[in-house]
């Protein structure tokens, strides 16, 4: 059975930031729905798509959002499905996002979140296609292999550096 | 026009610290509504309510939560009425309840919360009160009186340590 | 009876960061009365303002400061007006504003203050408007207008990106 | 495909706090390996037990620590399987397990962690039962009559406190 | 010229912790006024007494107050006496008087407090009694001796602990 | 008797936004003497000055440093003078400048410093100038003057802004 | 060569939350000079032993203080030896011991002191222990037994765990 | 015996912060072999270095990593050599540095690192230096050499700013 992604974020300005999170995506061939809806200007926009979701293919939802940061806990209040919460770090923010880290990521008991570090969505993206290898099994040869390449350039900036000196 | 006031509370664990909010709207003979709704368990009570609340005669509306306080800002989302946040801390807070305060205090532009101090009830339902008194003219008189019997009391231990020494 | 909204800020280097919350009040059509007063440098004024705001028809206070953000404080202290609080982040700030914050949000039972996110002169415009529904009930009507010119803006970046993608 | 999920917590002290997480896989009726493995102090060990994961049917490992919480982070480096990082709040914590929970959270790209709030071992548990449902269909019904359940609860608290007042 | 101390505090629950402070001017035999007012409770009672302080032979002002702590700001607010302030940290502190500290420490250009740490009477009350050497010369010599005899304190707990092992 | 001030920094890279400080001495016609010396790199010249200071007429000492910032503790150990802590933040602090000010404001009992808020380096010369009152009592009426001035430029921004409008 | 280590604590009150570092010196047979020296309290014996230290075959010196917690750097500021800094929590603390943990670590350029964990007294003995290995080689075997001593205890533990279940 | 330290970072984008360690093991001309490896992506090849650093005369690891900073508790666990660990501030930390910091002081007990401040190179290599001490006994002399050359600038700025006066 084939699952898709979806990422909702809260407001158009964190598109630029969540880039290598749709190219991660784009690289590993699997679908991912984008959208922009508000867990706060548009609360009937978000509770109607994730009531949806699991009908429409959807097997993990990442939600992106800054300062009070409900967007994540909002989707996970209406699914059962895995949900990624990426605290935004924005002009606005207190502390470098520790409001949206803390608001995000201290649910209550019941309903959880899976959450990742301020403005992470490429290590979003990686941990939805870990969760959905339970359903794509041959994304498990692709993870491994992008662990491989990541180690390579490690290793290569290593030899690098040591032939530089 | 009279209008009352709906307390919202996220888990029946708040309601011993809530008691002086409670307390507060008796001394002052307004109705207050108390339910226990959860933004996470019972979002769809919490809409069902809140969006009934104007019709409803509720004129402002305190919400109560810790953790990733959601509670206050979902409500505020489905109505303009005023909201009142409180944030909690409980024994899952971290730093003594910043992350309930800072989950509600900092929402996004275009949905306010008038958010006060942690646990803070007591100052909530004055708060409440302050803003009915634009239904409720004689309610200012019954504030300027509680300012001067708080006053009156702080006179009193003035006297007291230096009678006292 | 109509009741008109006053802004206090403690230096005339918040005005500008303001500009969002005056622009409200214009676009609802709300007088605003805009003074630049210090709970520290001119606390004389601030006391006889708001001790004449009653009689003034002020019906809310709004109190821009930073750093030991006493401003809201003093006012509350003086009148049974709500008072809102925005805390200021300046180059001076700890932890983008987070002294400013904790000195508002805090304040000690029996006075409270509503606070807003840092630097959230928006938010507070609203919420003021929001209060003034108790005086001017055709503010209702607007303030649903303008979350539905929200939502909609939200609705047209989500549609624009998903055609542009 | 029948997966097992495995709990490594980095410390005996934790298994307590912990209670609650394998409650809630034994509600469920998943199969939770529970693990004392110490990233510092039995480093092999762990690397030794992840390595087997996958190949042990294992479809999600869950890691507890507190302080330098560095387990989850090591576990994850060490497999593609999704990992949950519960931080641990301990005697020797700084406020309040926020020195786990940014030990936990905050990886660099490349490799995740599914980070749940400080204590949260049922939230974890949730979360890797949600995880599952890749492998275990029946999951997903469960998933969603625990939330009926969850939802009962607190509309009864509501009913109970109404009717009591 | 002899001059006297006061000390102002917000609540009569700060008596207690505020014992070191008194005793310590007693043990100087230098004389304290000891009042209770409250910057947002009793503001006109602060504002009378700190207008008399100088004609009231009173050479420096010490304010104790927690949460948001705005005393020692609104005394200097109204006085060129050196205010000493001591945040305090009470039951309804956030991250063990942060808030009050940072309440009072961030003053704006132009009205400086002298800020003590958390809890710190003992240490409030000495800074007092240096400041006022400048009007009883005599204290000098006693703050001299002071020094001397807790430097004897933390010599005598060494040579006993080294005799002991 | 004729007192002077003394301002220690920690390092050269403090002097530019210290001028404040040293142009407020400069208004009010008292000689500050100005040294660079390390806490932690100059440690004996530090307390060579500070055991002299009493001797060569100083009334008070500012010190002022960054990060771990030592100085005005070491100072503070080496005489019963005022001592005015002045935390810096630099390109080095943490959370803007929160490392130096608990570094200095925390001192153990008997041992105080008088610490104003973050680069506050015209607050640590008034809080000066209000503490060498004892010995120069014409400072007092120059200080009341200060704030007329501060008073009057705020109230002309006050009426310039609202004739701007 | 041999060489002893040298243990300061800012304060009596600190002993008994350092004995397991007394214990792990002790265990490891190496000569620990306990002493009780406060940086503020009294500053000369502290430099005096400090200066002495070199000559006296100390070859680490370990520094316990809390709050405003300047010993380390005091001592490291009259040394080329290896000062360990121990940042202690105790009931004046702030937000655990960040305070001290702030004021020892952040040291400026040039005057290194290695830190270790609120109060991490046993770590801090390995750690000295570790240092000492240039002079003892034969604590390089003895260390290594102790890791696998810890490894063993986890070992049992998850061991027992699992044959309990 | 001849010993050579080891400085390891977890990313290329290090390497610029890092040149004044390079620099400070350059000048004191002691070898310093610098490699690129992270606990995260080449775990393996952390584990091999460290596992061959006594065998390789190597006296002191130096780890530096940001963000989740694991690098120098997974070497610790795997050596008895001194680990020092340097907290890196880069672009996606949180509060300048404090995740780094915190994920890299709190080592449970039995595994230390020695900490030194966040970006501290210059530090961390002067506290390697010392440590080597036990190892090149001519180390001493230059260490004391270079304190006095760090007094001295410290002096003539002093002497520069006073004569500029």
């Amino acid at each position: 059975m084939t699952k898709r992604a979806a990422l909702l974020m809260g407001s158009k300005s964190d598109y630029k930031t969540l880039e290598p999170c749709l190219k991660t995506f784009a690289e590993f061939g699997v679908e991912l729905e984008v959208r922009i809806m508000s867990a706060h200007r548009t609360p009937a926009q978000v509770v109607a798509f994730v009531e949806q979701a699991e009908a429409n293919d959807i097997g993990v939802i990442l939600a992106a959002a800054g300062m009070s940061a409900h967007l994540a806990g909002v989707i996970a209040a209406h699914t059962v499905l895995p949900v990624i919460a990426i605290p935004m770090k924005g002009e606005a923010s207190i502390m470098d996002g520790l409001d949206a880290l803390l608001s995000m990521v201290h649910m209550p008991p019941g309903i959880p979140v899976a959450c990742v570090g301020v403005n992470a969505g490429k290590n979003a993206a990686l941990l939805a296609l870990q969760i959905l290898q339970g359903y794509e099994p041959e994304l498990t040869e692709k993870l491994h292999k992008s662990r491989e390449s990541m180690a390579k350039a490690v290793m290569e900036a290593d030899a690098e550096i040591n032939s530089a000196v």
